[in-house]
């Protein structure tokens, strides 16, 4: 699996019962597709490689831009002479005038989500033009880590009842719970703990930790570094992307805590 | 918990070993909210009701159009009184100039998600212009349904080196496997499936179940209803809209797939 596409390996320190030692890990890659229709930029979304071309024509199909086979025939993989080196393998050509694309995708402008850029680097560069590294000495207890999933699932009111809402909460040194969002988005349980912080008068976030349910996507590291999380922990895994930010911005990344275990992807000295 | 405006309350079918019963089931709701600079809409997210400003203020925080505590303060729920009466309590406005609103997040043209509506009619309204609801006489035994996830489970073969990916599967009336496709994103994972039918000339899919891992939002039902799936089923939760959509695209939905048990959400006679 080790040459797979949508898998790549980096180093990281795996705590366990007694002890604490590096190792590689696997990670699924996250990177951005760009879908052009004959050389106009129609949408970036962050995606994991593999089937690239499918899952543009299934995103399209579900728009309704295009709505049959034949019409399928015309989204296809780049020429790589037309592009970039950085760009080779992430665009997607859509060989249809660009007039028809907007006349049957008139919603895409009003639809946003917050992620990405056109290729890793220019998302990481445009993060670079507007967020600083995090400057933090926050240490943090490996027990104390250890103990936010539990603690967060504990002050999540409405998944009790449903079963169905991510969460996102801020935490003291000592693991204290200072405020605990739910949503059925991932990203707008973390907006919404970051618009809490923000009216508080708690930002930059530098003595806090963040720590949320379900995976680290670059999106979710973006809005911690924004926002100056030092530590941001999940009880599952991190993306490439995901790593690759928290290393650029100096953010403490904590993935797959469970029980008295966990991993340390980046920036792991704030883990006592 | 009854009254609390992120849960509500919907008839479903619970499959348990040796019965089969009507019941009641709390569900998350999932719901737009739009942003508006001044009366001008900016975003429409699809979201869990509650903390709305601050998901708004956390969102634009983020992406740097708004910079402090002090600029936070123009983030706020939208006066009742310039609202048609759908609109109330999903619209958050933000008193900066459209102009400086735009300078800021210049990129939100660019990114894109293929999510909802103005509100949850529009964005059923708009299904309508461009789906029909699905027909179908496909019927599904109960423990073909029950054994579609480890099915996907075990085709997936990134997650198992990585813990990190979603996965969509196309599966025949007796449960084997057409296809299964994998990705960082949930949404991703169904575009890619649906790209695979549709360039093997398989839409409209009628006569194949679609099983994703995680949870049942409204995009994911979206996405079955335009290529006409008429079972769709998931380890986890769906939400409010989800279930709405599918009653009305004649979609069965079928959630918490575990073991022998599962709820049916709509549509249930397709189950036998």
């Amino acid at each position: 699996m080790a040459d797979h596409p949508a898998i790549t390996e980096r180093d990281i320190e795996r705590v366990e019962p007694g002890q604490r030692r590096r190792d590689r890990d696997q990670l699924v890659v996250e990177a951005p597709i760009e879908l052009r229709a004959r050389g106009e930029a129609l949408v970036v979304v962050m995606r994991t490689p593999g089937n690239d071309v499918e899952l543009a024509r299934g995103l399209l199909y579900a728009e309704g831009v295009i709505r049959d086979t034949s019409e399928a025939k015309a989204v296809r993989e780049a020429d790589s002479d037309s592009l970039r080196p950085t760009e080779v393998g992430n665009v997607v050509e859509v060989d249809l005038p660009i007039e028809r694309v907007r006349e049957r995708w008139p919603s895409r402008a009003l639809y946003s989500s917050s992620s990405c850029g056109v290729c890793g680097k220019t998302a990481i560069t445009e993060l670079e033009t507007r967020a600083d590294p995090v400057r933090s000495d926050l240490t943090v207890q490996r027990d104390v880590v250890c103990a936010l999933p539990s603690r967060l699932r504990a002050a999540q009111a409405v998944f009790s009842a449903t079963g169905g809402l991510h969460a996102a909460g801020a935490f003291s040194q000592d693991g204290s719970p200072l405020a605990v969002r739910e949503d059925v988005g991932r990203h707008n349980a973390v907006d919404k703990l970051v618009g809490w912080a923000l009216a508080a008068g708690r930002l930059p976030a530098t003595d806090t930790i963040l720590c949320v349910s379900g995976r680290l996507s670059f999106e979710i590291v973006q809005k911690a570094v924004v926002a100056g999380f030092p530590v941001v922990a999940a009880v599952s895994a991190p993306s490439s992307m995901a790593v690759d930010l928290a290393e650029r911005f100096r953010v403490t990344l904590c993935g797959f805590v469970r029980g008295a275990r966990l991993n340390i992807y980046s920036h792991s000295t704030r883990i006592s």
